[in-house]
Formats: C-alpha cells, structure tokens, sequence
C-alpha cells in the first residue's frame, strides 16, 4: 500500500491554507490497516482491473473512510485514534470539521482522475456517494442508540450495515464495476462486503471484552465503560433471564465507581449466559455467507483465493 | 424557485433516521434569498438549457450553500440565521455535523440525476467538487484571519473570493456548461462569479455599519461587535493616520464594556477617512467588471438583460 501514500503525497502537495490540510495530510499518513484500499484492489484484480488506474478508487475510498473518522472523533471527542491525537485533539474542533469536509471533496476528485469511459466513472461517483450517504446514517443511528433504553438486535444489525457493512461493499463493488465485473458479480462482491463488514464489527465487539490486551494493542472493555450498545450486550440481554437482564440494565445505567468492577461484573454475566460462544456462532455464520458470497462472483478459483484468506484472517483476528 | 422546494421535498421524503433528514428539511425549507440557483438558471437559460434538467444543478448548488451554513454556524456559534435557530442551535453540534455531511453528498447526487452525456455530468460534478473545496479553504482562511494581528486587503479579497465568490462563479458556470456554452462564455460566466460574488461581500461589509436597520431588517454593527476583519475595516485602515489606526487596534482588541459607544468610535473613524466612499468606489470597479464579462458572453443582447439587472439590484441593495 505504499503506492497509496505516495498518491496521497501528491494530492496534498503544496496545498494552502495549511490549517486546512495538515490535518488531512496528518490523518492519512497514519498507519492503519488499509482495509478499504485492499478491498477495492482485491475486487479489480479479480475482474483484472488496471492497479494503476484502480488506486484512484483506493484512495477515494480510502481518504472517504478517513474523513467519517475525523468526524466522528469530534462526535464522540475521542482523544486517541491509532495511538495518536485525534485531529480533533490536536488542532480543534472547527478545524477538524472543516479537514474533514475538506477531504471528503478530496476524496470524489480522486474519481476524475480515473482514465476510462465516462459512465463507468458516473457508476463509480454513484457507488461513492450512496457509501457516503449510507455511512452518515448508520453513524446518526448509533448516535440515536446512546439516549434510547432498548435497542433492537435487528436494529443495531441495521445500524452497523450502514455504518461499517456499505463501505466495505461499496469497495469491492467500486473495485469490480471498475474492471468491468458483470452485474452478478457485482450484486455478490457487494453482498460479500455487507457481510464481511457485520462479521468485522461484531468481532471488533467481541474483542472488546475478549481480547488479550498485549496482542489488541490497547485496553479492554472501552464499550463497557461508555456504556456503548454492542452486539455482545444485545445478545447477552436476549440470552439473560430476569435478574440478569435487570443487572445488566443497573450496570449500565448507573456511573460507575469502580469501572475495573463494573467491567468484571458485566462480564461475568455475558459468561454466564454464554454470549462469547453465541457471538462467536453469528461471526461464524457471516462468515459462511461470506463464502458463498464469493462463490458467486464469476471470475477463476484461482483468483478468488487472496479474498478467501482475507476472510478468514478477519474472521480469526486478534486485534 | 417554488420549483426548487418541490424538488427538495421530493428528495427528502420519508427518509430515515430523522435526526438526520429533519435539519436538512428544516434549513432547505427556510426562504433564503435563493440567490445561487438563479445563477444557475440565468446561465443556462442564456443558452437554453432545460429548466426541468437545469432545476437539478440548481438544487445541488443551493444544497451545497446550505451544507456550509450548517457547518460555518457551528464554527462561528451562531444561534440565528434567517431569524430562525440555526441547526446547530436547534438540535446540537453532532447532528449539525452529519446533517452538514449528508446534504453535501446529497447535492452531489443530484447531478447524477441529469439525463444528458456523462462527459456534460462529469465536468459538471468538477466544477461542483472545485467548488466545495474551494468554500472550505476561504473558510479556513476565515478561521485563520480571527487569530492574526494584520491582514492585507489582498489577503481579505483571496479569502472572500474563496469563501463567496467561487460559488457564485461555479453556479454560472455549471448552469452555462450544462447548456453547452462555449468556452469563452464559461470563463466569462466564471469571471462574472468571481467579481459579483466580491461586490456582493464587500456591499455586506458596508451594509454591516451603514444599512437602515429597518430595511436591513436585522441589528447593524455585527460585524465590529464580533472584532470581525471586513473589507470596511481594512480599507480604513489602509488610510487611515497612525493614530487613527492605533486607535482602530485599541477598539478591536479590549473587550468593550459598552458596544454601542465602540460602534460609534469605530463608526466615526470609518467616516473621518472616508472608508465608505472608497468602498462605495470598490464595489463600483467590482460592478464595472461585471459588466465588462457579460460583455464577453457570446448570447445575444436580449438574452443579457436579466443578468444585467441583477448585477444592478445586488449593487445597490440596501439588505
């Protein structure tokens, strides 16, 4: 994914005012997984898509992804992000609303650049924008969810389609469209990512009280203590009988005095009720979908293997 | 423009969840002077463009100026605009945030409603992108300006022409290409943005100290209350004697303890130099460039009279 920061390098250069683009340029050079470049490259390799033309849709993506969380560290003033100051921590608030709008206007340009038939970009623009859209929903749905008492497991499904699932669908989709990928290979790369991204993010809950901390690389427990809603305490709710359920409900309700004992408490309830085992069954089922998702993409075995092993890396994480 | 807020509705309609779509209703709703989407239609009926093609660019222009009013009055913490609570103040920062966020893609989309050529689609989502991006970095110049001791009158017009006049510009050009103007016509449209938008700011400024409050039908003097750098100001220092200017320093840096006597003093020393007049001169020169671009547009006489005498009513607008 070097080539990606160079790119990144190359839009940025010489930009004016600074107060605008550093913090865009701050952001983006951070090293995170790059998930959403290796989606949309994976997806075109698969359809033999130009690698040189495709990191244009990468860093769209990419920079898109990058822009939601700039945002969303101010709506959740979030002091850390991948071990650095948020951009919202560093500079302010002001500045890092405007790096953001910035760079999701960055983000579509990068789709111009593409040298390939019109429509084909205006699908691409298209597949962006709904992502956009969708995301900002799914991040207003989550917002929604702090204030309300009860939330559904439909719901915070739904919740998280939208706000981590489209994307990931929106890449591989993107990425297929781009390398001229027939429509039900689009329909499969698109589902494969809805699907992909439910399995990320309910491992990413289970990890937040499952994780071995050396390996995760940050503290356990950061939804119990902001009283978060996550498919692991949905579930675990589902699975509780009365008194657990009103326990859980005290513990989530109440400020906490102790967080190392509220923590130890919850979990000793999700134990009880077997909620590690039964989300465990729910990423194994995703992940099933997930293969058969990809089973439908028609294009060679062998060019399906990389997607495979991304799939099951994901699935088997430990950080 | 009642064309316009039928779109909108349309748009809009039952769409989920509410604290997202509800401020973007509420603030496309209000009755704004609407001033950007008859750019968009004065440019394209000088080259007979479709008015119910045209309506789209329109809406997507008028959206994108709403998403920057969402966003500019969190920063500024503005509780009113248009006599009413802005979103911000309504709701709160977060969803002023996202409700900013989606109406910027949802303006964007509307281009790819257009049913004409995907080149014609793709030139027009540039100049729209160009656009955004362009508000963002005269905002952040804005930002920039509150913290700085001097700024140039050079400086002042680089970050008006930014943050006003390339969306004025855009919209000319947008609603020109679309209709398929030439490319001398596009620059001049452009230029005659650039220049209108700079005259329409800077008359602002002078409205801001000089305007009748009951044509104005809002309180003058915000701007020197808010230690604001405008045109006004800037021109008179520029001319005016030291202690003069050290007086205007003095005035703009204490806190006041009574606003109306620091109006008053700022006022007078506005008079004493004649900052009015020179910039009564300014907008004039501005005005004459106007004429001087539609000039250039290559459309016959009758189809400019429109475009005339809206450059003639902004000039010597008294609100």
């Amino acid at each position: 994914m070097n080539n990606i920061e160079q790119l990144f390098q190359k839009i940025l250069q010489d930009k004016r005012p600074e107060n605008l683009y550093n913090p865009i340029s701050y952001i983006l050079m951070q090293s995170g997984k790059r998930l959403r470049p290796q989606l949309v490259y994976i997806a075109a390799e698969m359809f033999n898509g130009d690698p040189e033309q495709v990191k244009h849709i990468a860093a769209a993506f990419e920079m898109l992804h990058n822009f939601t969380l700039i945002h969303d560290d101010i709506m959740d003033k979030a002091d850390v992000r991948r071990g650095q100051p948020t951009v919202y921590k560093k500079w302010n608030g002001n500045i890092a609303i405007l790096a953001g709008d910035a760079l999701a206007v960055i983000a579509m340009q990068q789709l111009l650049k593409l040298q390939c038939d019109p429509k084909t970009i205006l699908d691409l623009i298209d597949i962006f924008g709904r992502t956009a859209l969708e995301v900002c929903e799914g991040q207003q749905y989550d917002l929604d969810f702090e204030t309300m008492d009860e939330v559904s497991l439909d719901e915070y499904l739904n919740m998280i389609r939208l706000k981590t699932s489209v994307m990931f669908a929106g890449c591989l989709k993107a990425g297929g469209r781009f390398a001229g990928a027939d429509e039900e290979s689009l329909q499969a790369l698109y589902d494969l990512g809805i699907h992909l991204g439910i399995a990320f993010q309910i491992a990413d809950d289970l990890l937040d009280v499952y994780a071995e901390e050396e390996v995760f690389g940050k503290a356990v427990g950061g939804d119990i203590k902001d009283n978060k809603k996550t498919f692991l305490l949905l579930k675990a709710l589902e699975l509780a009988d009365e008194s657990q359920k009103q326990e859980l409900h005290r513990l989530f309700t109440t400020p906490a005095t102790d967080e190392k004992a509220k923590f130890l408490a919850v979990k000793s309830i999700f134990d009880a009720v077997h909620a590690k085992e039964a989300t465990e069954k729910e990423i194994a089922r995703y992940t099933e979908k997930c293969i058969d998702d990809i089973n439908r993409i028609h294009t060679e075995k062998e060019k399906k293997a990389f997607v495979l092993s991304l799939v099951h890396r994901l699935q088997s994480r430990d950080k």
